[in-house]
């Protein structure tokens, strides 16, 4: 482990977080909301400090980084991104405790989008803006992490999705890295752009188009308004963040080879056509379930179906109901989409959809071969053999993550919260999704839970955002060992 | 698949069903409670059904049974004695609609013990009794099943239970199967005789002692009392009830190895260690967490926390407290005992002891394997190597339990039930508890449910009990392709 490395990494990460606080700084001029002060302390503290760790190791060389440091790198990279990202919340007018503002500073990071703010609309404009940047630099971060880094590191089989971007990218991480990235982030910005002008045309501000569209791209939810996106109460508007939501959850490679012209790809791509057939599949179940019982018109009842789907199983987590009060079926339905999350090498969070597509193949395969104990029958996806230590690493994670769910929700009931809140409060950290059900549903939030459930349900959200692996690798003994 | 076989040997056991109705109706004699007729006509009709069976086979020889051909027998042999068993709950007093009889008789088979009675104590006592008899009648088909044929069937990676009892079993169904079941049962039986003697002793009638004996054992759960346990009040039958509740929880090939003189035995398995630590383990954090705001004495915490952890980590689902009423700790505590379930080989159901375990170190092995990425290393159980294909299998069958308990869940959601409901009265079925949470928590029951749901949960309780494989795979084409 080589601490140079790690120090000069991060160093350059946090200059450059603190002069991403120049856009929010800018708006409170604009906006002249008072929070001017609070930008120059936090920049000055995040330059500072990354300076600092970049100056220790300022005359290493990185060549190359081996696996533990690239693992090492992510987990400590993401952590004090989402400390110091706490800084502008902290010293502005919306998080008085510390833990509120790092809670709601790494819920940006890791784009889930649960929230301690119980008055949205109280806080100033410019630190709205801010909350809304900072889960798009977090969907920068997790393409880049997703489609380019972990790979690489080998973990929980994220290397069938490896980004088929700039052509051979050598088995390490390497310079090449940054032409990958370079390709995704501008497949990122013209997705956005796109979306700002649609949501003009539908009657919102451009400041509203700029947050909304700075929060629907990562997946993250975080929304302007207290009501998220109901307030706007608009056909229009619902299905264009659902369409965005939609491109947000699939895989950003896949958006890059359709820009080159294979225009068939969502369909091609298994992955994809899964999780655009589970998107229609069960908003049309939950459309029949609540038509007649909650929205009467057929219209209305596709429209918020279609929105509370699409916004789960993305793990961007808006609103536009209150989805306790649907039936039995419809929350079922809804609670295991919070589970399966989008594909993976997009900026959605949970499982992700290959996953749960290898455990499928994985359980039909154990069942054919107790009818033919002698064959041999692999795994395949998009028509290629899933070489078994992928599958295997596949495996391992679903286990892992089921594993940390019910570890995680006994701690967050052993703090005093109910079973069904702490099962979905946990869920909905994990997946990075942001609201669950009961004490933490579509129209409550997380200002209620005691400090300590704040600092592990942050824990969660950094540990489900960097696929698990990456964080808790740290916690085994070996890691350390020379 | 050879017809015959199945014909013949299904036939043998209905016939041994139709005769064990004896019992019952001798009972019936003794308490003149005026259900004789019931048990004449299901005697009859099981009977003559069975002798049909096995006289179109008569002549037919069976030497050896392949593996497809005794998956298909154990499933079917369970939902046939299910389904005849439950002729007397129709005929009798206990259940006018056959779905309910049907019901309740496969949740006395499976030892699941869910109900549908609303009234209990107003059943006949004759009838009850056959309620408890299916129970113990269940649980000696299960040791068989789990210890000594599901290990040649390669079903979910039971080849680790396999019984060690008569010296070497040919690794095919054989004649030594029955000195395998024979030996099992004596244990069965011995243990049962000594709880009903420790029962008496507590102030409780032969025939209250006689029937919680024949469904503790087998893990079942039944009570002859409407308040089930908590009938009776008495710090001394709980605990006796507790330890039993442990012995039938524990693998039965050990109990054997205990009475031949390896007396540290339950210590020094692993599977059983991890089982009563658990047990232990969260009894006490129960205790502690209900000590105060629901018992104001720390051992009536103790005892009422232990009788609950036990009844449901061991899958028996008797109740002296109404868990809803605990805290959430508690809460979510119980609801993944209900997942957990007891030792494999035991009477108990669930996912199994020793599977949570494989699944901890294969977690544990994928953790290490990104650390030392060559190194090979192996999922150790009681110190030997757990073959590669077991591991694969038993992965597989959480995949599919998982599976299965999510899309059974949306089911019976969608035929109009909450959501917690749904979920827990699926988990209890599947894992044969009995009871769940909502609507069917510890004070409710099963009768409200619609008759669809009740088909569904029965074919779960199957399910669950004949370890999902051997039921789903008859959902496999490939499974009746010559």
């Amino acid at each position: 482990m080589r601490r140079q490395y790690i120090s000069k990494i991060i160093g350059i990460l946090l200059i450059f977080l603190g002069f991403s606080m120049i856009f929010p700084l800018l708006c409170s001029l604009l906006y002249q909301d008072g929070t001017l002060m609070a930008y120059l302390i936090s920049m000055a503290i995040t330059i500072f400090s990354g300076s600092a760790l970049y100056m220790v190791a300022r005359r290493t060389r990185i060549e190359y980084i081996s696996p533990r440091e690239g693992m090492a790198i992510v987990a400590l990279s993401w952590t004090l991104i989402g400390l110091f990202g706490a800084l502008p919340f902290y010293f502005g007018d919306a998080c008085p405790a510390f833990t509120d503002a790092f809670f709601e500073s790494v819920s940006g990071f890791t784009t889930t989008g649960s929230s301690i703010l119980t008055n949205i609309e109280g806080v100033s404009k410019s630190l709205l803006f801010w909350r809304s940047l900072i889960q798009w630099l977090g969907g920068m971060g997790i393409i880049v992490l997703s489609l380019a880094i972990l790979p690489f590191l080998g973990v929980g089989g994220m290397q069938l999705f490896k980004a088929e971007v700039p052509s051979p990218v050598p088995d390490k991480l390497s310079p090449r890295l940054t032409d990958s990235a370079k390709i995704l982030w501008y497949v990122y910005i013209l997705i956005s752009v796109l979306q700002v002008i649609l949501l003009l045309f539908g009657g919102m501000s451009f400041y509203d188009s700029l947050c909304h569209t700075l929060t629907t791209m990562p997946t993250g939810g975080f929304s302007t308004k207290n009501s998220s996106v109901s307030h706007y109460n608009s056909a229009y508007i619902d299905y264009v963040i659902v369409i965005f939501m939609i491109l947000a959850g699939i895989n950003f490679s896949l958006h890059y080879q359709m820009l080159r012209g294979k225009t068939l790809i969502f369909w091609r791509d298994s992955e994809c056509r899964f999780f655009l057939l589970l998107c229609l599949g069960c908003s049309i179940i939950i459309a029949f379930n609540i038509y007649g019982s909650v929205y009467d018109t057929a219209g209305k009842a596709f429209q918020y179906a279609s929105f509370q789907v699409v916004s789960l199983i993305t793990t961007t987590g808006y609103a536009t109901a209150d989805y306790e009060q649907w039936p039995g079926l419809s929350q079922i339905l809804l609670f295991i989409c919070m589970f399966i999350g989008a594909s993976a090498g997009s900026t959605g969070g949970g499982m992700k959809c290959a996953r749960i597509m290898v455990a499928f193949k994985y359980c039909y395969r154990e069942l054919f071969s107790l009818v033919h104990p002698r064959s041999v029958s692999q795994i395949k996806m998009n028509g290629a053999v899933v070489p078994f230590h992928v599958v295997r690493s596949i495996m391992g994670f679903l286990a892992l993550y089921i594993g940390i769910f019910i570890i995680c929700s006994i701690l967050v009931a052993a703090m005093g919260t109910d079973m069904i809140t702490a099962f979905s409060a946990v869920a909905a950290c994990i997946g990075n999704i942001g609201p669950g059900f009961g004490d933490v549903g579509p129209v409550d939030n997380f200002s209620a839970m005691p400090a300590a459930t704040k600092w592990l349900l942050s824990w969660c959200m950094l540990l489900g955002r960097l696929e698990i692996y990456t964080v808790i690798i740290l916690f085994v003994p070996e890691f350390w060992k020379k």
